[in-house]
């Protein structure tokens, strides 16, 4: 209902990534799949999560299965962090400290080739082969013999974006290392800097520790979320963090943020 | 969420009915039984429903328990209707014919005292006890030794109200016994009735034939719901619904539908 509400098509989703299995992070996993189901899917959806959720999966085929679809689990190993990869991306686990089995996803972009530039193309009578040859930076020979440098053709890739997602979990500072530099890093910040003690107890973070993560970790922008309903204005937390680090900003589900294309300098 | 959108306090429930396992059944108690625990509820909660739901609830306990209050668990036996009363209404389950084990709920208001008229209270000087006398049908005799009749004294009190609850379910013309005479029926109707066949594959029910169970029970007014998302505009078929009982409405989660109180004919 809620992919529905925001006018997403879960026929598109393949991958689905589960940090616990606490009811707020889970619970909606049911409902999509049995939608999935009535929607006649027919090719594989791909689960990631500690590995209690693959018993749980066993529950719901037994009541609610069988699915039209094969449903194929894998569960990141506490010390191995990597996870998933295709041509473009890959995805790694990053264990939480959290009061269950918790993960984090760190999703990077792959190596892009060079991007030829148009132009070019057109003034120096590329052909498809030389096009390929000069996006792996190749340079250009004429049928006059004359060699056109490669950076006289490409401009540099644009950079590999990435997106840190990390809920929930108690204040970890090694966490830092772990989201170096990344674009976007979305960090849980349930509690207050006034209720601290009761993040530490339920493991949760404050704004301001969440803040602290992104600043060590010199990320880009942070989004903070997963707010206690306790607070009736959120707005305070966002302010907490940005004490700490100014590129923050407050989220709610289903808010969207792109992550802008940066051309990487030539090396 | 839903209730909350609706304006509706989760902790004044305290008796849920599930019909039967499938997921727009039931997905939706995940995550309101871990709030109520969130809100730290101490009441008892009493849960009905197929047997099979109770081991649900153990794999739920599980994994995302204990919850802070007791779960009181009843199945209907298959033979078996009634399931609960207490001082004003009384419940009885009604077996449904489905792919899985499914209840219909049927609710029926107690029999009421006789309703004392304000003024003659006054006129007659009728204390506090001979009220409670004149609720149970006793005449009253005043201090000159005069006897009133009840009948002066009272109204006859408000018929007893009655709300059936039939989803999902095949075609099932015996229901129309089960059903007889009550104020409100809702009724799925998940199909038009050109696509009939699916219905029946389905064990579900189309709009006329829910129509036809309202019909034959005598009812005062048929709510049809429960369409499928094939039909962009389910106005066809409450009118489908309506050439076979015009007492009929096509409703949405969350409508809310009164059922007027009305005198009883003295007997």
């Amino acid at each position: 209902m809620r992919l529905k509400k925001f006018g997403l098509n879960p026929a598109r989703i393949h991958h689905i990534f589960i940090s616990h299995l606490h009811g707020d992070h889970v619970f909606g996993l049911f409902g999509l799949l049995s939608t999935l189901g009535m929607m006649g899917r027919k090719v594989p959806l791909h689960l990631y999560g500690p590995r209690a959720l693959s018993e749980l999966m066993d529950y719901y085929s037994r009541y609610f299965g069988p699915l039209p679809f094969e449903l194929i689990f894998a569960s990141p190993a506490e010390n191995e962090e990597f996870i998933y990869e295709n041509d473009r991306i890959s995805v790694t686990a990053i264990p939480l400290k959290h009061r269950t089995q918790a993960f984090g996803y760190l999703f990077r972009e792959k190596s892009k080739p060079l991007n030829v530039i148009k132009e070019q193309i057109e003034f120096f009578g590329l052909g498809l082969a030389d096009v390929v040859k000069a996006k792996r930076g190749e340079d250009f020979v004429t049928d006059s013999g004359e060699r056109i440098a490669n950076s006289r053709l490409t401009l540099p890739p644009y950079h590999k974006r990435s997106y840190a997602y990390i809920s929930d979990t108690a204040f970890d500072p090694g966490l830092s290392e772990k989201v170096r530099g990344v674009d976007l890093l979305f960090h849980e910040a349930t509690f207050a800097e006034k209720d601290k003690k009761l993040a530490a107890q339920t493991l949760h973070s404050t704004a301001a520790q969440a803040a602290t993560i992104a600043r060590n970790a010199g990320v880009q922008k942070l989004l903070i979320g997963h707010f206690s309903t306790r607070y009736k204005d959120p707005i305070r937390l966002e302010e907490e963090a940005r004490e700490v680090f100014s590129h923050t900003i407050g989220v709610n589900d289903g808010d969207v943020y792109s992550v802008p294309l940066r051309r990487q300098k030539r090396e």
